[in-house]
């Protein structure tokens, strides 16, 4: 199934989830209510509901049960976006203002804070204290990942394993859980649920993967923003590291690193991309990409074989292959 | 008792609560655990833990399960305030460097998300659904009211019940709900869990205003920082409301706050909190607190003729006079 398809046969679904989380972020503060709506009017992919939604096709399948999952791990997603933008003082995200730049700092930080303390009324109407504390756990580690972030700006000499920690925690922890959840959420099998969670971390991994390497091989025109603005700001992804492995480009991309580094940020990423594509390392990247791909599927196969099972590969796949 | 007294025969569960914190903030990320400890080490009155455990006296008293409340609770305030320092440009507090200040505001933004995380994966150990929903409903009053101090900051037209809905949420919530909590957790009748509840309340919005008055009427040594703070960073208290109901000095009050206003904070608030001395308003918000303490002493009425119960309606009574 294509996933243009594969999105229009959970149109209702999802919809339900889109206006649930209009309704949870309104407030009878009309500047906590504008920020939230701008930020959810911007879109975005929605993977972790229609990952909630399909893992839930593996229990009793309950729209209403999986909307208190679905809401709140979407919400705490954003709010996490909100605060990034004030760290990284993004102007725009999906071509969209960010809080911070359409109102200011201060609002951007109470407005993450409002939203992911909203996300918990939802997901606390549910009775299943192990969903609490998985959830709980998931988002310590999040932020961990967050501040490890930080700490590795401009760090050129991380391992791969710490880029690979360091993603873990970032992105694809919130994906494990949303397929874990959905399961837990409609009592599925306990074997069942951690199948889905080793599904999720896998996919989450590859798109983070295929997130940085778009970041550097993508036009402006597909991804939103000029390429190599990881590299503007600091962060230093895998293909980049693949790349401080090749000896022949290493003592040039490490002067351009150190320029952007130098000029806070001002200076153009364009040499360092160029090179960053010239060398292996999105190569690299991308086998490393195939085998976080390879495991996903792997994880899938003790799975019932139901058309969600199907619907999961299928993503996992688009997911290995997208260009936006 | 004297509070002395009663922080003494409260000593070792305190400690406990003092010693669980510290444990709970602790991470395999260095600059997490010390940003957090230096917190710790920061202290304070730690009132909601003394609140949870006084009102767990009136259910099956059980440190355990009490600690499970409390640190999360005094946590939970402890974000808020690391997310404060870094609106309010604070550098120091309680006599110590900020977070946003001995590091910087991104170390402090997700300082605060670490610990608000943190938090809760204590809490989310207790297995009573109503615990979770209580806390996260209020946790979102507690954004609502942050943000609606930014919106009111200056605004001299605001009324008194603006105000006290403001420090309803910004503070007195938390507090009541410390003391609801503490009874649910120990499993307390819902009445004594819902009296303990106003009184926590009433002691909360007391607490506020001594606090707004202490910042106008004490001593730098004593309050700890130059007596006007709150004016000059906009935010418009009680006894100010009061003060410009005074036509004799309603003129030169707002001229004053209208220089503090354009001088972005630069401008002391020597001269105004000098009107506002000298003003009614002192003496009506002293009234206004008065009508808090006697509600919460109320509120206790019902309750049991246990030691806790004057242990409550003595720390509540000590509020009301603190000079500190």
């Amino acid at each position: 199934m294509k996933l243009m398809q594969l999105y229009a046969s959970m149109k209702s679904d999802l919809q339900a989830i889109e206006d649930q989380m209009a309704h949870t972020v309104t407030s009878d503060l009309p500047i906590l209510s504008e920020a939230s709506l701008h930020l959810l009017k911007a879109g975005g992919k929605r993977i972790r509901p229609v990952f909630v939604l399909l893992s839930g096709k593996f229990g009793d399948y309950s729209l209403e049960t999986l909307k208190k999952v679905a809401v709140p791990l979407e919400l705490i997603h954003m709010a996490t976006l909100v605060h990034d933008d004030v760290i990284d003082d993004a102007d725009t995200r999906r071509g969209q203002l960010t809080v911070k730049s359409k109102w200011d700092n201060r609002v951007a930080m109470y407005t993450g804070d409002y939203i992911y303390a909203k996300a918990l009324t939802v997901i606390t109407e549910l009775d299943k204290p192990r969903i609490h504390q998985i959830l709980s756990g998931s988002i310590v580690q999040v932020c961990i990942g967050e501040m490890e972030q930080i700490r590795d700006f401009f760090n050129v000499d991380q391992s791969v394993r710490n880029y690979l920690r360091r993603i873990r925690r970032k992105t694809a922890l919130l994906i494990a859980i949303s397929c874990q959840l959905g399961a837990i959420a409609t009592d599925a099998p306990v074997k069942v649920s951690n199948a889905l969670y080793r599904f999720g971390y896998n996919v989450g991994m590859l798109f983070q993967i295929t997130d940085d390497l778009l970041d550097l091989c993508g036009t402006e025109k597909a991804i939103g923003k000029p390429p190599g603005s990881d590299l503007r700001q600091g962060n230093i992804t895998l293909p980049v590291l693949y790349a401080l492995q090749d000896e022949s480009i290493k003592g040039r991309l490490l002067d351009e690193i150190q320029l952007i580094k130098e000029s806070d940020g001002q200076a153009g990423s364009a040499a360092a991309v160029k090179l960053v594509r010239s060398s292996r390392g999105i190569k690299d990247a991308e086998q490393m990409a195939e085998r976080y791909l390879t495991k996903a599927l792997k994880a899938l196969e003790s799975l019932p074989d139901i058309a969600a099972k199907r619907n999961l590969a299928d993503i996992a796949r688009f997911v290995a292959k997208r260009s936006y």
